[in-house]
């Protein structure tokens, strides 16, 4: 109930903070049977690992995951699957002129008085290294997928203002920053430079596609399908909207636009994104998350201290000037463990 | 796990279909000692009655609520609370035809392929009238949010392309559409009628704001309060978007000016939407939900019959035009429900 | 969370008062597709309804179930089925004195001290009469149950402190105590007669046997299949003891006389109930529900009243001597919730 | 759903095998600002330690847990508390030659035949080790329940048929058993001699009481606290059967010797078990546990091997007696949880 846990099959809880020892995922009720190796897991943390390029923060983690349980000899046991994390690239101290004041656009505050404590290294349990976790445990469901022919890729359709023209999905591997347009990723780039040397940061969208998604996953009517996506990605810290297929662009078009017409092909459009009703049609689930700025950035910046008066703060600190790219993975991670999780409920209701 | 229950200490499951006997809901957890009488729940549900107006389907409801148990004299008791709306104004035969053949845009085709078996009167548990058990539900959460200072109102801020340009909140019970913009309203009353005439249907979009919200509701990680609003108004049929206070627009600025700056008076702006790390801030929360057109139109759309053959459909029956306005008042019930729930799970940990 | 559903895939909620309108259940993850008549509950309803017979309250309920959703055509459609059972003869004037005093054994003092308020009616909420829905959403899991070959019975095996030397299975429905020893059930049948003159109540020992269940039910650790069992049975108001196998006798006798020996046909003997590290074995399962005597008694017994003070009670109403026969059909329907709810929890990890 | 998470506000999910790297807890939900010190955790964890004793496994556990999150600063932050055991003694080749073969009395068979894979190394999942990680989590819920005045004590009232005559508190931490009755303990640890000597083992009867618990934590109906509480004492995996109060004791006696009677100064006995209607009244809270003999014995028994053919097995390697005394810390964790959760519950519906 305190919410580190989601899924209802597949169900992964997690936990740790930024400048702890360690942070983990346990993921229970994942298939037994299953091929699954280290490997498989540090292959998708490696995506969101801080690198040494322009927007990302010089953070140094090797981010390597052990498997604690519920695997045997390579196999899954239908046990508990422990993963974890090590922190060893954590320098609390830089972190101590925070502890007496609040950054704007963090949890600093809303933390502080939910529970009338709070761990202030490096954004505690609401720091975006909570979501390492989240990968892990997104590695092990994406596998499930795998096996019944389910994928899902996530990349960059906006930065900022810039946006994507076009989605050439072979392009995506081709740019840091998992963009589908080259010609979009070099603006993004140049727009990045640019906005670093503000002090200033940005945000964008980031659009998931899944595809081999069978019909019928989703529990009307509260567990729709996009509506556990929208929980999903809305969980990431720094997502702030979230739409289905045609999504917000819907709400301005006329029905007879909007409406997918039925064909012995199959779906002629696909504003619904994949999913009537809450449940998948068989098209490619199509989902955007808004992304916000992050909200460290250098600038001068209005605030309160502990004893509630106003201070100025210039956050510096090892930070990224946006969340993308690196949220792409944890975008990803969050709809394959969705998906995996409407798989296996689907599966306990069919003949 | 069947995705009927919402919530996890104000827990709500709702049952029924579109032209059974009945549908209901029943409340479990609603804190005992609560004032509670049918005419709290009658009179949100009279706010979703299909009306005599322009845009709405002409069907005949009283919607009249019965509280079956969970309140003695007046009082809530603590036990489950169970609220029954009879059906009475079915006119099954008027679907008869569309047993044979999938409306596009419904979720006809889905739900056939999830149970193998479907009730194809008036769209059966797909229905919108299945939100008639959540506003009755969503009535005694709103209580619940009363007794501690916190009140919901939702209203419509686009229709079509039409779009407010003010928020005169006194505004919203003057006219039909909810609108806080009585020049807006009028305008989105003209494209009813132009699009009603033209057999087709449109969406727009609703914002819901929450005032009097304690700081530190909403449960990180996952059941973050914006994260649970999303997936609650995504849970609704119609809607294929969701964002919370700047939303989309937060993914196109930069992070000086998303950043709603601390003063000792409160937050300067409230981009956050009132929500900071998944937990509430004090400020009012804002969100909006983009609501697609209604799929029933009565224009000629391509679509298959059971035998999979392309036929032809118009959707005659009673329909709406768009399901704003008769959708407003469910996307009220909703966030209604989410703040109960979290505001209770709060309650388990303070001391 | 507050207590009234059981069941994570087969999911069950129950609602409903002694003497409110009406009571009922909501059952949500049923399998679609299955046959399902009103008449296929009621034969369960009838069981637990009460008789002429000497040991049973004269209150006459003809507990008609309806079936309100959920079924189309005779069939379940995978949404929740809601039953409703009205309660017609509810004599609440007869419990008006009740209001101002305690009645020992019963919960009416916990119940004000938990809520701060307490429908005293006929024990509102906490009333056998309560049960009369969890043996109607019983009769639906038994009808899963059914269609996987499983099947449960449920029998008295001791009254008071007469017990039965055989379990003679054509027995059962021979006699009205459910008894499997028909020279036992006439001893009973005397004890009942003598303690009813007495004034006095007796309690005994449900015997529950599931056969047919395949190896492979139940989820270590916490939800073990015995450890769910033995939740489902001790939710019955009156029970206060439950085991399984050899239960207590297990911890009287040594190692190598409880085990049971696995050979090519079997195990030899079923010390174990039929569930070995919580998950079904293939064997019988064999539980056993210790009843304590229905605390209503005539005679005097002292107690308190509203004010604090000493006071004498004689509880008179229309009160059974013993909730045996009536509890048989409740640890069966009990049973039934539990073995449904397992047998589609496993089938969500089965390829 | 796969059943290693138990608790709905503090909730704990465990996972682990006994020859993996480690096994451990997450614990979500506890109260922020409460003070937490691995030693409060370890004096819980060292009373299940295998001891020199006779009737004690030889295999050497220093079980020393460490906290990896949710702790800041010596005080609980409200965020999930990792804690993990490495295990270091595991002799893993000890159990090669159970590879081929299925222990009587224990999960072997059926974990294979849930899952199709087993980890066959000590039991894997359904060792006994596996409770060392819910002592650690009960642990915590004892700090949550003595802040409220409440305590927990479990002990020792028969070894096989060798009963204490009387409870004598003091008693308890006077001998290795936790036998609250000197002359008793005497005749156990002669009683554990010879069925040593034998190469048997046995079982017993733990009783757990907990006193201080305020009026009111119980979920009715399927929550009842009874109820919760043989879920969690029969999940451990040797337990075969739960009573309460009076327990099967009262199915034998009549209603008039069977209720508590109210007295001014509190009930007059406590046949109840300090449980009315399924929630705490306000009286200690008695529940006893059935534990059968440990199955792994050195005498000669039959089985089958992997190729489904009859053989002999003695079972070798490092094994208790008896699973009393190690197993009463852990009925004393079972118990904590449920308490600690229902607590938490209870505060979600209290003003």
């Amino acid at each position: 109930m305190a919410g580190n846990t989601f899924g209802k099959v597949f169900q992964v809880t997690t936990w740790g903070e930024s400048h702890g020892p360690a942070l983990g995922a346990v993921i229970d009720g994942c298939p037994p049977g299953m091929e699954l190796d280290p490997s498989d897991i540090q292959k998708d943390l490696d995506k969101r690992r801080p690198g040494r390029g322009g927007g990302e923060s010089p953070r140094r983690e090797p981010d390597q995951v052990e498997i604690l349980s519920g695997v045997f000899e390579g196999l899954t046991t239908g046990t508990p699957i422990s993963l974890i994390i090590y922190n060893e690239d954590a320098q609390s101290k830089a972190y101590n002129h925070l502890q007496q004041i609040f950054r704007p656009g963090h949890g600093d505050l809303t933390y502080l008085k939910k529970y009338g404590i709070r761990d202030h290294r490096g954004g505690g349990r609401a720091s975006a290294r909570e979501t390492a976790a989240r990968v892990a445990a997104g590695a092990v469901a994406r596998k499930v997928l795998a096996e019944n022919d389910i994928s899902v890729i996530a990349y960059t359709v906006a930065l900022g203002d810039v946006a994507t023209s076009r989605r050439n999905m072979k392009d995506i591997t081709k740019n840091r920053l998992y963009c589908p347009d080259m010609a979009a990723a070099v603006l993004m780039e140049e727009f990045i430079d640019t906005v670093r040397k503000r002090g200033d940061s940005l945000g964008g969208v980031v659009e998931i596609q899944a595809t081999g998604c069978p019909v019928g996953l989703g529990e009307p009517v509260f567990d729709k399908l996009d509506a556990v996506l929208a929980q999903a990605l809305m969980s990431i810290g720094a997502v702030k909207g979230v739409e289905i297929g045609a999504g917000f662009r819907a709400a301005e078009i006329l029905g007879s636009e909007n409406n997918d017409a039925i064909t012995p092909k199959g779906y002629r459009t696909n504003n619904a994104g994949g999913i009537l009703a809450g449940i998948s049609n068989g098209d490619p689930i199509i989902v955007r998350a808004a992304v916000k700025p992050i909200p460290s950035i250098s600038l001068e910046q209005d605030t309160l201290n502990l004893d509630n008066e106003p201070v100025k703060i210039k956050v510096g600190g090892r930070h990224d000037i946006s969340a993308i790219p690196r949220i792409v993975p944890v975008c990803e991670a969050m709809v394959c463990l969705t998906l995996a999780d409407h798989l296996l409920r689907q599966k306990a209701i069919e003949n």
